[in-house]
């Protein structure tokens, strides 16, 4: 494949804010000096003609709203995500553990770990009401342990799905704004909405913009930009034939291209057999789906199929690339995995597509995009707690640690530091 | 108290980088576009007149003459230093730990830890080397695993321990670079120094500024401010006397006020004798101390006493300041420890000044300072890994849930997501 076609996708199409910078800019200051004033102008000029303050917070009739007029089948199916979703991050949860141990005589060290205690969600909304990302997002701050959390939905549309997963979550305070005003308002506060002190969702470049400027205020989960996935696939046919693995695999492919137009897709594979026989599949399969518009785009800019030499140059790739989702479709995935340094989620097995993954067998589905795999992890539970260190030192400990400290204070030239320890040891002499 | 100077002191002295912003901007894309160019003008206009590109990465030649020069007892100091903190950063990567459970049947979830690979540290320099920063973030980028760590030191001054401290830790790359400057070319690269992943290292508001605004491209820690202790301390005598006490609370208030002006150190107690007798002591004390100018300011802008009613009362203002350092002078110091939400680093015992973890202890002491400890944590192994997410399905286990994917692909209008589960679960029939 020629470089300059491989640097391409390997790049993908990573959210450019210098764009958008300005205006965010200006939407940021504009919603810190005239609060819930700017949220209602914004969502009039942009989402909502009839928007008024009084439709900011989802109130309890609209909640009941949404119950009565939701399919009890949709609902049901909400709650099953939230008990698989729950299950994940329960055990992440568990996995979660303070410690304490003794260092030398006199010296015990240890960290325990807190949640933050108010957190907001972002949620976007599109043509359709995304529950998904409501709920996945909220199973992960509640099972944390959050004392408030804050939910900011679109104010397109009725989104009555998405109120019946945050209520399900438990959330009390559900706002309808969008946008880069969405983030400054949790940022910053208004009337209705109070601060919160982190922001996690993934969101279109201007969410994304205000996300990143806001930080200086905020701790945020991640940056998001358009997903992607891998998918590392050899030609073993162990219990599957390979025109069935390339059906899969085409499948697979079409399902991140549906995303957006810059979402990528990327098979790398050792089988050049596997390869065309995808690229077939690909072009039956096309024609049978909806979104033909986003995936013609998608499979044009930044998807691919890379034939490698041998598996390990694809395990390289794939490192490198650092996909959001990586599909391992191999003899066995498992020995894969312990090579694969930098991805975000990794879905093993054959009958695993990111789709499973992305509605509800538990994993989070908010994952880092654009390479950011390499540099930081899926939303969880740990994305909404603290590590709190701390240290306990008798006088014996001390006295081990005084040589140290009059040392290096002296070079780093802070005599009080030196002093604060010199007196504790000091005492008995001149008292 | 006055309310309004409550409020001030719990405000605290916050870096504020609205100030450098356009500055620091104008740096970031200097050193985008002229690269090590940029770095040698800045160098020369603020660190030092005769800085030429052969200075900007420290050489073997360097190392040695840092290891002829520097005292023994200074190089074994260093060492002792790292020996310790090693411990504490050993203590946490064991806990740090890979995890599989079985959700249903037919669905195993897990996630396994990796290190970012590569990682760029930042060491301020001043009037003094600072060799105890560079030790302890190389510690933890070391123990987590980071294959390529770089560092940028000062280039005012020789800065020996510094490169001691660096070589002690295995540290390949060091160069001589500070400021915005030393930020950005971490992050976007020059010739020299190429582009590192994640950056972590307190700084001045240029080099926090520089931090904040290069998020787009790298991972950060946090956002660096003004150090800050508060010392929550009741009247019990245990082992003690109160003016013994008052003595520790003074000279640990000091030891915070002499980081500088806008350093905050704050005494929080249920007993006015305490609060009376530290008053006194720190007017005794501060006549000894070397550092005067700073401490003073320091002492008339963001330090206090405040004497609260209850002991509760304490606890509940030190969790809505959220300190970088907490001491607990108390009676039952774990006890209160329990009741601690937002903490950087907590420091029990009569005989645990916070200059003994700054220095000696082992523990982390890049710290969340400016309420950031109410959403963040210590730097630790932590900060220089992630984890990666990955799920297993059978299946068996694709059946349990398909219903699920079906229901709520079609409502968010995702079919070509539906499509690459049914089509595993089909086949059968259709092939």
């Amino acid at each position: 494949m020629d470089n300059d076609i491989l640097n391409k996708i390997k790049k993908r199409s990573q959210t450019d804010i210098e764009n958008v910078k300005k205006k965010v800019i200006e939407i940021i200051n504009n919603v810190k000096v005239n609060k819930d004033k700017a949220l209602i102008e914004y969502t009039k000029k942009w989402d909502n003609p009839n928007f008024e303050l009084c439709n900011l917070k989802v109130s309890e009739k609209d909640i009941k709203e949404a119950y009565e007029t939701t399919p009890k089948k949709i609902i049901q199916k909400i709650k099953e995500q939230i008990t698989l979703s729950t299950r994940f991050h329960k055990f992440q949860r568990d996995n979660i553990k303070n410690w304490e141990r003794e260092s030398e005589e006199g010296i015990i060290l240890g960290e325990k770990w807190t949640p933050i205690e108010e957190a907001g969600l972002y949620i976007p909304g599109g043509k359709n009401p995304f529950p998904t990302v409501q709920q996945i997002l909220a199973v992960a701050a509640k099972t944390a342990g959050c004392k408030r959390i804050v939910s900011c939905i679109s104010p397109k549309g009725k989104n009555y799905e998405v109120i019946i997963a945050a209520n399900e979550c438990g959330i009390k305070e559900i706002y309808r704004v969008g946008g880069a005003q969405a983030i400054a308002a949790m940022t910053f506060g208004t009337e209705t909405i109070k601060p919160v002190q982190l922001i996690a969702g993934p969101g279109n470049p201007y969410v994304t913009a205000a996300k990143i400027l806001c930080q200086e205020k905020v701790s945020i989960d991640m940056p998001a930009g358009p997903s992607e996935a891998i998918i590392l696939a050899d030609d073993s046919t162990k219990n599957i034939n390979l025109k069935t693995k390339a059906t899969y695999c085409a499948a697979d492919l079409l399902a991140r291209a549906e995303h957006g137009p810059d979402s990528a897709g990327v098979l790398v594979t050792d089988s050049q057999e596997l390869a065309e026989l995808t690229k077939k599949e690909i072009e039956y399969q096309f024609d049978q789906l909806e979104r033909k518009d986003y995936i013609k785009k998608s499979l044009l800019s930044y998807c691919a199929i890379i034939v490698t030499q041998e598996l390990d140059d694809a395990i390289d790739f794939t490192n490198d690339y650092a996909p959001e989702h990586l599909e391992i479709l191999t003899e066995n995935p498992r020995q894969i995995l312990n090579k694969i340094k930098n991805a975000g989620s990794v879905f093993l097995g054959l009958y695993n597509p990111v789709a499973a993954g992305d509605y509800a067998s538990g994993i989070n589905h908010i994952l880092p995009t654009g390479t950011w795999a390499n540099r930081t992890s899926a939303v969880g539970v740990w994305t909404f707690m603290k590590r709190i260190q701390y240290s306990e030192v008798s006088k014996t400990g001390l006295k081990r640690l005084q040589p140290i400290v009059d040392c290096l204070a002296d070079i780093e030239g802070l005599d009080a530091h030196k002093k604060s320890v010199d007196i504790r040891l000091d005492d008995e002499v001149k008292k």
